[in-house]
């Protein structure tokens, strides 16, 4: 499903092949949790590019249910998306949003944030819901411990991914969907080697890197992809999971990973922040009441080539909607840019003078 | 700045000319009351049709403040909205939202319902803040009084507002603005003619029935505007303010007005309820849980041509913003649509069928 087509340094550029078209690499994957992304209609998804959209399958399956999808046609028809989906498997949310977890090692199980409900997710009801909701890129399900953990902690850990990952295998899922292992391990190289080890015997088609932005430093995160990365299968795409800001997926880039998703640039947008190529821009500073200019003029999106920082602040401070939408539009725009900007530099094989030159101008601040 | 082109029983279509463009009349005037209709981008309004917005002198005055908008260029380049705009005179808002208001001759006291500040709202200061806005038509500030009210109250209330009105005239707006009167009077017929032979005095470039749709029978507001409305003179604009539900509209259209507002389509998007040509379809229902139909089959609007009840019905449930843009959006486009067919059947002479076939359709509530 994965062809690579150059690399620049450890960064690559390659195709992703679905049965709801390609997808060109590195790429960024707006989240639509609930299936939408927040404040943006699917028509605005196609004018950004984006190429493929994430779909959350702990929320799915609470509201509306993975069966009702199902009954309507699948997640795609259902949202009237008809490009790429990815639904991750869960497990993250059930530890993160859901209350009174218990994990055990038949699954988790958890009660709804919504209603209380009890509920137990195992590997295979997380299969049978993604393949319920169709999505294109499935991913196992995992437990991922936050950091710091212990190694004894992270290796339990990986191994009990690695027992998860082997029954999520078991199930059958639709033809047209791909099963996506998750390489856990922290911050520990040879752990992460012991969980790529595992999973490459299972033999996946795609390989994600789980467990990082979960509490370490930066650097380490950093430091960890760096080093473990180009240890990982060359001829299957490489998703780091939930990160992150934009010098993290370009750091992510480098490191040669080839998709990324985040909440970042739509829930910050809702805060209020912009994303802009010389660093965050928070219109909810005094110094933009009366500033004319366009959020970003770096930027020729929609948003940056008609709205002023002045209009959009009052929105704003009024509770507008309308704030979050123009904000959530221009951040994806900034990321879909981003990544799109950066394949061109691989493929021309200047990838490090992109990322210099974007690293030097994001961390200037001018706002700050 | 009126020119009437075609009538069909008292039915009227023309066009209104401002230094912002024309306006084919009959027309619906989406509400922006704090400088955006809530959940739509401009482009949306352009691509919806919206010939002229509203916006809201009240709000604006308290956030951001009519001297910012003045600063910024006037509330067209502030909200980026090049086409005409009207403004209220913020009258009916400091008695229906703010707190403690004093009713004097001088004008009304009140407090922000934001932040408790007082202020003194008179019709100077009113025709202040509308010139600074640079809206294209300026209202008169009027008292408005809910009904019933004694003949006592409604001749006071009229009186009140004649003298307003004649304050209002005295303060010079921008060259390209006009200031429209208000007639007040109630239900009663001899009232509302002598609260417009007072205006008609002070000669307005447009006149508006103001103190209907505040309390009164559906029956009575419709009475009422049949047997005033061909007293209003011929060759100016006739504004009914605040109305109303679809049919109100078409009503106010067959008594011989020719523009009007209402925050319904829009206000009533955000709490789940389609309008469509076989009545209102209130997305909340079990009954649309798995129904793969658009909102209205017989729409051709981007909400109806993509998007399924069963998914809207599942955006709205969750709380997701989407579902408040996509029925904002249906549904002004549902009023444009209606507006302009009865343009086209006002101008081919047979308003009427085209009055019943809808009206029949309408009440016919398919989805009740």
């Amino acid at each position: 499903m994965f062809t690579l087509e150059a690399t620049s340094g450890q960064a690559r550029a390659g195709t992703i092949k679905t049965a709801h078209g390609e997808i060109k690499t590195p790429i960024f994957m707006p989240v639509g949790t609930r299936a939408s992304v927040k404040g943006l209609w699917q028509e605005d998804l196609d004018e950004l590019g984006a190429q493929i959209i994430l779909g959350n399958t702990y929320h799915l399956f609470l509201r509306p249910g993975h069966e009702l999808i199902e009954r309507m046609g699948g997640l795609h028809k259902f949202m009237t998306w008809n490009k790429p989906i990815l639904t991750d498997s869960g497990g993250y949310q059930v530890f993160s949003l859901a209350d009174l977890n218990k994990l055990t090692e038949e699954g988790v199980t958890f009660q709804s944030h919504i209603d209380g409900t009890k509920h137990l997710l195992t590997p295979e009801k997380s299969m049978e819901i993604q393949r319920a909701l169709g999505s294109d890129i499935v991913m196992a399900f995992d437990e991922c411990p936050k950091l710091p953990s212990t190694r004894e902690v992270l290796q339990r850990s990986l191994q009990l991914t690695y027992r998860w990952a082997k029954r999520c295998k078991t199930v059958e899922l639709k033809p047209h969907q791909h099963l996506f292992g998750i390489v856990q391990g922290g911050l520990e190289l040879d752990l992460r080697r012991e969980s790529l080890q595992g999973l490459k015997e299972l033999d996946f088609p795609g390989y994600a890197l789980g467990g990082l932005s979960v509490g370490e430093k930066n650097e380490e995160m950093v430091e960890l992809c760096k080093a473990f990365v180009p240890e990982m299968p060359a001829d299957k795409p490489r998703y780091l999971m939930g990160v992150g800001k934009p010098i993290d997926v370009l750091n992510g880039i480098k490191a040669g990973l080839d998709m990324f998703d985040c909440v970042l640039p739509t829930r910050n947008a809702r805060n209020g922040q912009f994303l802009t190529h010389a660093g965050p821009l928070n219109i909810k500073k005094a110094r933009f009441v009366e500033d004319p200019l366009p959020p970003d003029p770096q930027c020729d999106c929609r948003v940056c080539r008609r709205y002023s920082r002045s209009y959009i602040r009052h929105l704003f401070n009024v509770g507008e909607y309308l704030a979050g939408q123009l904000i959530t539009f221009h951040n994806l725009y900034f990321y879909m840019q981003m990544v799109k900007n950066a394949r061109t530099a691989i493929i021309a094989g200047n990838f490090d003078d992109y990322y210099q030159t974007f690293y030097n101008h994001y961390t200037s601040n001018q706002w700050e």
